[in-house]
């Protein structure tokens, strides 16, 4: 494994100043990158000429339920969110860590051919997907998932924070989340503990909220409140520390509150249409000063975990629902710094900086696809297709070379979650 | 070059019966699919064995202005159609035969990079396209474009057609559109000659229609009628025998008008929602009976020519604007025998039946992002990336090899492009 790698020739997209890119070269060394400049003729382990490609910061899914890639296209086409919940819940009460481990091995082999190295997770046995992140080197937010009461949240603190702050320590490139599922499935004594317990630990709070229409109108009917108003009223909002996943049905009263609180909204696209739940106006929250980042959701209602797919849906998306088209940069932001700073991670994370983590992707400009290039931030929001991300790297080490993984056989992970899946729907 | 192919062990979804998907063997001969049967087991010069990948039609891009390929995100990020033509008419002005023929060269690559066998074009220089189709062994529906008047159209027909009618004679699978371009560039007599020529000649009239707002405001304005209306007062709705591009804003009375007149509707997604024009309501137009096929438009809208992608995007667009799913097997029909329907070519293309052409795809369902398959026919359109369309057959002869054209050196063709549009941006 080099310890320095000089990527020369590059067309450099930095994502810390806006609308930025330049041609250079830039060096990485011991997982970080260490100098950015014009022309760098150090000498390095590895030298990279990457001939006019692009080099932007890995990307961050900053919402998803990785393990979920198990029931892929699984029931698909229900009528809604609730109906499609119904079919995928049995399932779920049967899965074992095994088959968590064994699924995340696979989302995160996804998740990097799509030119992603950190995503935020919300799922059971976090510490089985934990395994599958250091296996594969890469980085990730694992939410400590709460589906229940208070005690509930309280006794799986206790059980399992303690030993999953421990498996991160050495590795240094996990950290948690505290994630109450949804209004609908956790009470409000859960919230107010996991909020409580975020703020002690320093943790994020990971929630859903206002998905679907129906998710407000039931809080309507239950409670007399949209779902922010409730969370708002039983003091669970985190203040800067909470990110919100969806928030299709956000009114504009409460995304003013939103940027008051300085929480993040998550936006998850193609969940949201497949599941005709509506579209977020991110251009309104953008123009608000709302941090906006973006997840693919699970599989299960994607159907996919490639996030420069989702960009593109998330850029169609946005024009469709504003009057006029969103800027593409805007875009790779949502899916790079933005997600950074979503999870708190922005020190290291999100943008090609000296000093950050050498989370970095290599966009091949020779495909059909990207040619002419003309705009290179279009090119990438709606030209590029997965298969032009020939090269990623997670703290400076190629975790895809040429579209092959590079720390594991893609065909015994693939096989792996086959197994385990015909025999989940066995059970 | 094989006379006979006979592929094995395919997952065949032969668009011919509604949800039909089976396990079996293809056998294709001299172009045409010569047997399809659970177990063949006949001699062929090359015996394919594909180990449960998915078998297709290959699509069928039923709207595109293929050698816009040129403007590929160039001027992007514009308001709104009319600010961004703008930007575009005074290229078109400068452009000449040879940099259509180049452009056109790599939008057939592109094309058929995912999955695209046949298209509907509406540009200049259709000639120049052809010899570009005739090089690659592809399939098209060649507009010639009208913009102007009656006299102008009279006379491009006059000049052009009997020499393009000629050229397509003896390799028997192009055929011609008269497309006057759309109500806001061409008059009311254009538009009746249009369809007098379309009836004598049985030739297919290919239009826009509808596109934006600002299209039917200011048809109001000037006329006092919608932009179907208008059309339908003056005369120039061919029946059975017309494709209207767009249709976002037609009203539920037109739409029942389009049915009674057997149009077909060319769904564009990706360039109507990022040009904020809007979105076709899908759902609603295939359940009143009404032909909706599929296309990519220009790559200088969209900004690229995969057909799979446009499926996706499709797809969310559709359920996004309905009130609950639509049925993943009803995109795969848009982009496939409905648009053979709509080009009046289902005689031979569209579906893998006995006596069609061999224009077929063969889809891996080997990538991390096909797994757990499920339900084939939401992994084609939601897990699916062109990277897994491995290889394309257009009348029974490869035209795509794992990923690489047969036919033409790829980066060439990307050059000659590159090198026509600095020409052309400095002319």
């Amino acid at each position: 494994m080099s310890m320095s790698t000089l990527i020369k020739n590059a067309l450099i997209i930095p994502m810390s100043r806006d609308g930025e890119y330049f041609y250079g070269d830039l060096l990485i060394e011991n997982g970080k990158i260490a100098k950015i400049a014009e022309r760098i003729e150090t000498a390095a382990d590895e030298i990279f000429d990457v001939d006019g490609d692009i080099v932007l910061p890995a990307f961050i899914n900053a919402h998803t339920h990785l393990a979920m890639i198990l029931m892929r296209n699984y029931k698909d086409d229900k009528e809604n969110l609730q109906q499609w919940l119904a079919e995928i819940f049995p399932i779920e009460d049967k899965l074992t860590g095994e088959d968590v481990l064994r699924a995340s091995r696979l989302g995160i082999a996804e998740l990097i051919k799509g030119g992603c190295t950190t995503f935020s997770d919300m799922y059971f046995f976090a510490e089985e997907t934990e395994k599958a992140v250091k296996e594969a080197g890469i980085n990730a937010s694992l939410g400590l998932t709460i589906f229940g009461d208070g005690e509930e949240t309280e006794r799986r603190y206790v059980e399992r924070l303690p030993r999953m702050k421990e498996g991160a320590k050495d590795y240094g490139r996990i950290c948690f989340t505290i994630a109450p599922h949804a209004i609908y499935t956790t009470d409000s004594d859960s919230y107010k503990r996991s909020k409580e317990l975020a703020e002690k630990e320093n943790f994020v709070v990971h929630t859903h909220l206002s998905e679907t229409k129906k998710e407000v109108d039931d809080c309507l009917e239950s409670t007399g409140m949209t779902p922010f108003v409730y969370l708002e009223s039983i003091d669970a909002l985190s203040n800067g520390n909470m990110i919100l996943a969806h928030g299709v049905h956000l009114t504009d009263k409460e995304l003013e509150k939103v940027r008051e609180y300085g929480l993040s909204v998550i936006n998850n696209p193609s969940s949201n249409m497949k599941l005709s739940s509506g579209a977020l106006d991110v251009k309104k929250l953008l123009d608000m000063g709302i941090n906006v980042a973006l997840g693919t959701d699970g599989a299960s209602s994607n159907n996919n975990l490639n996030m420069l797919e989702e960009m593109h849906v998330a850029a169609l998306s946005a024009s469709l629902k504003a009057e006029t088209p969103i800027n593409a940069y805007q875009i790779i932001k949502m899916a790079t710094i933005n997600g950074a700073k979503a999870l708190h991670l922005d020190d290291r994370l999100g943008s090609i900086e000296v000093g950050k983590d050498a989370d970095i992707i290599i966009i091949s400009t020779k495909s059909e696809n990207m040619n002419p290039l003309n705009n290179p931030f279009s090119a990438i929001v709606y030209s590029a297709s997965s298969e032009d991300i020939r090269t990623v790297f997670s703290h400076g080490v190629k975790v895809l070379d040429e579209r092959r993984l590079t720390y594991a056989e893609e065909k015994s992970i693939i096989d792996d979650v086959n197994s385990a899946w015909s025999d989940i729907i066995r059970r």
